[in-house]
């Protein structure tokens, strides 16, 4: 088998890295300065980095009984940072990696989103990336004006036909319209420039975009989304998908049928890229590793892992009895997470006290170990087609990106696996996607379309 | 009279500089790239400017018989890139100088608003400000799924709503709110911290904010509004009035009217700042200066100028004749602009065909000489209580600014009248306004809410 070199981005919060990252003895405490962001995307962007991807959260978690004294108490989930404003800075003290961010089609606007990411993607010279999410937390609900969440089904019909209504808005303009003709006066071609009139069930806009087409066409499309909505979604929009597993097999499964569905969709699968999230913790040895991995478990306060988990599933877990199992059920939240929690459970017979205990620390996908394990651990995933790269979740920051870009990196350049210098001047040239023409998200949208009763 | 010193914005659009701008010879055409801004604000800070201001449009204007083909054409109105990642890249590359957007109450959520600018705020310790606006055209209420334009009323009633409801969110946390004790695990202190709650009839959010309150307490509020409901939220909310004004004795009016309103409504007139429009030509003497507007003045194109007349007033202008006079009518776009091109058209007697012309060319309160005739008018507005300051806009970019920090700015600190540093470290110390204490929105909103049957 040849050695197919990956991808890599890098997962990091727009504020404290979860209830225990922050407690770090090495993390940095100034995530309300400018420089945490950018020098922490300088580092990325030396250490070859696709991409940054900022998750996001509207809302101060109220997980359990509804308070949110636990996420305030804990930093569990809060403070979140604005990412546009955060992406943006660090658009501005880099060059070439790539930056994604996430924006919520629940609470939002399809001309705001659109437009916001154009001029990302515009004055970062194609460098831009949507996380599209539909959000999962009543509490997010409620700080727009909703009693509670809506159900996921409506959540995903508002979601597909935003994306619909985005990418009319990025065609707008041709590619070819703006003129700028000091002579005579001709600032852009009208004939270049269309409306959108897209009048949906849950969103309208009329346009044109008052932005011109993105460089990269559409900026890249991120989705995460377990769930079977969540995966043909995915599978239509996405050039990159974000995932977390807790098996290698479960992995495998998720990738081939993301893979299928796409090519079902009229799709290159090759054009979707699945990056599970890997968190990584280096050591000089296996046992160094165990160690700084023990050390990071230990900073964890079982009621702010029982806060997070119920956070992520959006499940007040104070409803059960917390010295019982998990018990099984439609989740409203992040409905990944549930299953990857509820497998480990039964695996290791843990109550639900238990698990929150474990949650606190966890980051999806732990690699611990030396430099080389760690790269035999990708390679293993790439290689039995459960990944074609990986979401680097760090522990802490910005020590753990420090340690896997001095570390592992190297190994991985060394095995021929990874980049040694950037090729593309944008995201999706050097993820190898195509740039889409105008009009392409007709392709990918018609199957959906037609199935419409 | 002492010398009283003033303050200094600068108008900068986050696209090109109006149907003329784009065209003159020295005009950047760039208005797509990072550069562009980044470098601006540079020029602006070295010129120890007190802010950039960034105004905004939601929508491509549809002003002539609801086409957008003269937008695009003439290059009027539009593309406008999103203001926040321009002016988070303004930030990157600056220190001291303020950094003000516009975002509109109309089309956008509290929850979302109040954390963009909590977190521009925080990332530029202290230099965020927000420029309160309705948006006034049908073609941007029509982007956002509505038929037509709100009526007025209902516009500002939301802006109200709106602007409460945000003030709420940056006092959800205490300043002393966070205390990332690594040790004991504590991260924020839950008592410190509140919900929101707030349910209005046109915005509802229940926090708390998942940001922590912004350094300034509030982001420096701006606002435009000549009509008496704009006034009245002007007076009671803002830090900082951007008006224009055809002449000294209507912004002597408008002045005295905004500081006595402010005083009833309890807070210190001497903190609302107010900074009339100055569209600055300088020569090197009258006639050099006089020759530059005229030069400038020759590029119009007329019906560019009529589409941009039409956009800003809101009002359909191929309903009239265009060679009779503009009639005397409700506006619902900006009625500031609307009584000056009035009042204009009555002292020049011209049809519209012919302000579509002048309008073109115009932007708000021209000074056209020397730097030290231009330091002279400054004076006259400043010591007859016409203004505090101004809001300083370019012809075109960057020349107009380069030509006023070169040869104006220095003149203004001969004469006492400008700072020769930056003595504050915030927007609101630059400015000589105080930060406000937790919970200040609700004195100014008391006697409104009074008010309220």
């Amino acid at each position: 088998m040849p050695h197919k070199p990956f991808h890599l981005a890098a997962f990091m919060n727009a504020g404290p890295m979860g209830t225990v990252g922050w407690r770090h003895p090495d993390a940095r405490d100034d995530f309300l300065s400018a420089a945490y962001y950018t020098q922490t995307a300088q580092l990325l962007e030396a250490a070859l980095f696709d991409l940054v991807f900022v998750p996001d959260s509207l809302a101060v978690p109220r997980s359990l009984g509804g308070r949110f004294d636990p996420a305030v108490r804990y930093g569990s989930g809060s403070p979140r940072l604005d990412p546009i404003p955060v992406l943006s800075l660090m658009a501005g003290a880099t060059s070439r990696i790539g930056l994604a961010a996430t924006t919520s089609t629940g609470y939002n606007e399809p001309y705001n989103v659109a437009r916001t990411y154009a001029t990302l993607d515009h004055v970062t010279g194609g460098r831009a990336g949507w996380n599209v999410v539909t959000s999962f937390q009543d509490a997010e609900a409620q700080n727009f004006g909703h009693e509670a969440l809506p159900p996921r089904e409506q959540r995903y019909a508002r979601a597909e036909e935003f994306l619909e209504a985005t990418a009319r808005l990025w065609d707008s303009w041709s590619d070819d319209a703006i003129v700028q003709d000091k002579p005579t006066g001709q600032f852009g071609r009208p004939e270049a420039v269309r409306a959108v009139d897209f009048r949906g069930e849950y969103v309208r806009t009329q346009g044109p975009l008052g932005v011109p087409r993105p460089p990269q066409g559409y900026p890249v499309i991120v989705q995460a989304g377990a769930s079977p909505s969540g995966r043909d979604v995915a599978a239509r929009w996405a050039d990159v998908i974000f995932c977390s597993h807790e098996s290698i097999e479960s992995a495998i499964e998720f990738y081939s049928d993301i893979k299928a569905l796409a090519q079902k969709y009229g799709r290159d699968p090759d054009h979707v890229k699945i990056l599970p999230a890997a968190a990584v913790v280096v050591g000089d040895s296996v046992e160094d590793a165990q160690a700084k991995h023990r050390a990071f478990e230990d900073l964890v306060e079982p009621e702010a892992g029982l806060s997070r988990l119920a956070y992520h599933i959006n499940v007040d877990l104070t409803r059960f009895d917390l010295d019982g199992p998990l018990p099984e059920m439609e989740v409203a939240g992040v409905m990944g997470h549930y299953r990857e929690v509820l497998e480990h459970a039964r695996a290791k017979n843990l109550t639900i006290r238990q698990l929150g205990q474990w949650y606190g620390a966890r980051t999806e996908g732990y690699l611990v170990g030396s430099a080389s394990d760690i790269a035999d651990g990708m390679e293993e995933w790439i290689d039995r087609g459960a990944a074609d790269g990986f979401m680097v979740v760090a522990t802490h920051v910005p020590t753990a990106f420090e340690d896997f870009a001095r570390k592992v990196v190297p190994e991985l350049q060394r095995r021929g696996r990874f980049r040694t210098e950037y090729t593309g001047n944008t995201l999706r040239e050097n993820l190898g996607l195509p740039r889409p023409a105008r009009d392409e998200w007709r392709n990918r949208a018609a199957s959906t379309l037609k199935e419409k009763p």
